[in-house]
């Protein structure tokens, strides 16, 4: 089995062709680096546009990271999706390829629905998958899904499923949500990684894994130092440098701000494009932001486009 | 080209074998039925599960319709998902196979996303089929999708493709947004679907094209009645009868309370199989529904269970 996963990981931007494809061949790059900035790579997350791909092109890609030698060790994929289908086909292929985790969201077209319907669909999925290897990573992000997971989901999917529920991803942005996390089930193995830096010092210092952060596409290494130096003298004080560098991403919209950072340090133009229905910054928007970086000396040292030696 | 989708349609629901794999034949079944009632099959509408059906199960059920004969002139199936490509494959799949058209969401995954947003996925989703007999009802559900589908956003589109945007289901509840809806865009050959057949007379009375409700899925024959006769002096006897079926069901947890009706008018019990996060009624709820259909009197007529001739 592959040691559990901790610290820092970046939900990775996905980058597209002028014609919309996913492009192999950037996301290796990026993920290349991200490694070499001891940042795992939960690839399909939100920040990733993860379910604005189709399931043969999120198993393309898994496969190319696969072929470019980026190791399993490192990867949590995001794999749920609406259909049960379609999140069996994509755990069962990154854990037959050796993935440390997988990142699931609960299917999030029907709203309202019961936590026996949640824990029917999990459940689905880990039997129909049907392979020890297997850890979830549960994902709440209810004001994008809009489908919580509460405690009692939480407790339950343990209960019947201890070494298959590896953990969860608290995007809520409710730190009093992940401390209740950290207080009823860190004790029980249960790694709890926060779904922004911010909260990075907060969460391992309350018994959790570490964080899961949209700004780590940019800003890897330092998240990934406070996340191994959290006991450290400086700690507060590597907090509030990733807090300032958050404060910035954070005034804009995120994907497309990420990815505009990313264009911007690599010289690499056609990181901007997204797919619809997310939309690129403006031109004024994009020179606020490097205004705005540049105020903070923020640089992404060793970022790599296309011309330089990956 | 093929006429104008009008009257009522319904998003059919969709049986599921006991390993929850979709069900053609009982499908085909049902869909023979509801033709007979003169109802349309939007087919993967939000009470047809279609959200938890992966893009190749959609695939195959539609060519199990074409291939049992039902004509794709009454079909409108959904065909929106939170991914392009996928969007791209259902549509250009139900184009080229003679639908007379398409009911679509909109990428449903990231909220507060902006009309222009909106608008390129639709283009996109256009502009790739790139086909004239193109239809495309929009889907405004905004209580599920969150992804709500205002004025504005409509006229951009109407503007740019007035051929192909052909009109709307409002699922909103709001009749409001529906007569707004009538008011600026009807004179322009958009047609409004009420999502309700509650709202079928009034939706009819103010110039739109009829309804597309779950309840068609067990009551359609008086449904498309009342969208043939609305202009008769017995209409709104009609309407109140529709309302007092279509109060039961709203009682009930609606997709589970459909197939339970089908189960018990069939006599086939496999119906009331559906796919997580949904959850069957218990008995409690499948006998109290029985007890309240029979107090209103409510059958289906000549509908078929797996014994009986199709």
């Amino acid at each position: 089995l592959s040691e559990r996963l901790q610290g820092a990981l970046a939900p990775v931007v996905t980058p597209f062709t002028a014609d919309l494809a996913p492009d192999a061949a950037r996301l290796v790059r990026h993920c290349r680096w991200l490694v070499a900035n001891h940042t795992g790579l939960a690839v399909f997350g939100t920040n990733s546009e993860g379910n604005s791909l189709s399931v043969p092109e999120k198993l393309a890609l898994l496969d190319a990271l696969f072929d470019a030698g980026l190791s399993p060790s490192r990867m949590m994929p995001g794999t749920g999706c609406c259909a049960l289908p379609d999140t069996v086909a994509l755990t069962r292929h990154a854990v037959q390829n050796g993935c440390a985790g997988v990142l699931m969201l609960p299917p999030f077209y029907y709203k309202g629905v019961s936590d026996d319907g949640l824990f029917a669909s999990y459940a689905e999925v880990i039997e129909r998958v049907a392979d020890a290897r297997l850890r979830i990573y549960l994902y709440h992000i209810p004001q994008v899904s809009q489908v919580p997971i509460g405690l009692a989901l939480i407790e339950r999917l343990l209960d019947r499923y201890p070494g298959t529920i590896a953990g969860i991803k608290d995007s809520s942005g409710d730190f009093a949500n992940t401390r209740a996390m950290l207080e009823r089930f860190a004790p029980r193995g249960f790694d709890v990684f926060s779904g922004s830096e911010s909260y990075l010092l907060a969460t391992l210092r309350g018994g959790g894994a570490g964080c899961i952060s949209a700004t780590a596409n940019v800003n890897p290494g330092p998240i990934a130092r406070l996340a191994r130096e959290w006991r450290s003298a400086d700690a507060t004080g590597q907090q509030a440098a990733l807090d300032r560098v958050r404060a910035v991403f954070q005034s804009m919209p995120m994907v497309p701000a990420l990815k505009a950072a990313i264009a911007q340090f690599t010289g690499d133009a056609a990181w901007v494009a997204l797919r619809p229905p997310l939309v690129a910054l403006t031109s004024e928007q994009r020179a606020l932001l490097a205004e705005k970086l540049s105020a903070i000396d923020f640089a992404m040292p060793g970022v790599a486009g296309t011309t330089a030696t990956a």
